[in-house]
């Protein structure tokens, strides 16, 4: 089953792959490894999730930023790709998580995102992972997820 | 002389590498490069080193957890390849240092790391560094290594 | 034209690239890609702009910190490879910098690193990028730059 209609199957889609906010790309290429810029919870444009677990975000809402950010990863894959034939494997996670001080419970944000790609990718989603927690981020994301990925170059 | 042997010179031995806490993997392989997951002070499963230099943990504490996370990353990088004769360098180090505001003395903190590197590995050690501070890290960890290295395909 | 020359229509010059601070290397080779150490806004071995933004640092002081960091990244690169003929790409730029609490405009400072490469570098600028708010670096440091880049090895 294709990646798209595992998605379906989860009541998601792929957005249109947010633009970069200044002069650098979505990604980059390298061999056969992809750098991905930083994604966040946007959808059409706009921030879905502002602000930090603990105190204006709960737990489940920076679960659901950790699926739309995923999806955008997903998004730009696709798009440079052309489709995920050519996607071999995602390489490293890293996830950071805004956060209160004394909130802990990171992993069992980025666990919604690590599920997600296994869900839809198999084994193919089998990747490093590294999980932080900051006291903000730009634009007052909820999360940003920082990805690397190997592909058939 | 070996890596352990060098290790048991110092006194110190590599631990049963830690389980991952969700569903990615503790090394993922891109060719030649390994990319492990981010590596905390935990021993037999128990975080050794909690809290933030500054506030609960000492200097000397958070080198002493420096080490134990060393070991951690050590301990997969032999568990991946089966020992070390595969590893050719480790590549970057990035380190996490939990750390009260005001405290920028993460430096020193991070050279117990660099220097243990140094004297198992020779010149295999041969990293590029980036040492961050941070308000505070998943499970309350005094700090954290995310380290790629380089080996024989 | 060459990269030196175009710094010097834009009144800037490669500074010595700063040395590290512990027994790690400044620049690490894998294959075609260079990984660099952290680099800040150091000049002549001194820190230019320490602080934070929001607080002690202005966003125009923080665009010029990201110009210096920029350089010692321009300055490193050359250094390891006698030039900058065999640089291909610059392949990710992860700008860290160094904010008060509810200061998000981190990204226009990061523009100032971005569009500097691409002035200097055309399109072997081309990078993905990620951008973070930390609440304070190692040394007190303004930011902080981690650069991937590929060459022709």
């Amino acid at each position: 089953m294709s990646v798209e209609m595992k998605l379906r199957e989860l009541g998601l889609e792929l957005p249109i792959p947010p633009r970069p906010l200044g002069t650098y790309n979505p990604v980059s290429q390298a061999g056969s490894l992809l750098f991905l810029s930083g994604q966040i919870p946007i959808v059409n444009g706009e921030l879905a999730f502002a602000g930090r677990v603990g105190a204006e975000l709960t737990v489940e809402m920076a679960q659901q930023a950790a699926i739309l950010a995923t999806l955008n990863v997903l998004a730009h894959i696709r798009a440079h790709l052309d489709g995920f034939d050519r996607l071999e494997e995602i390489v490293r996670v890293e996830g950071h998580i805004s956060s209160t001080d004394g909130f802990h419970g990171q992993v069992e944000i980025m666990n919604f995102s690590s599920n997600l790609l296994v869900a839809v990718l198999g084994e193919r989603a089998g990747h490093a992972r590294t999980v932080f927690s900051v006291n903000q981020l730009p634009e007052n994301a909820a999360l940003m997820l920082v990805v690397i990925a190997r592909i058939r170059a």
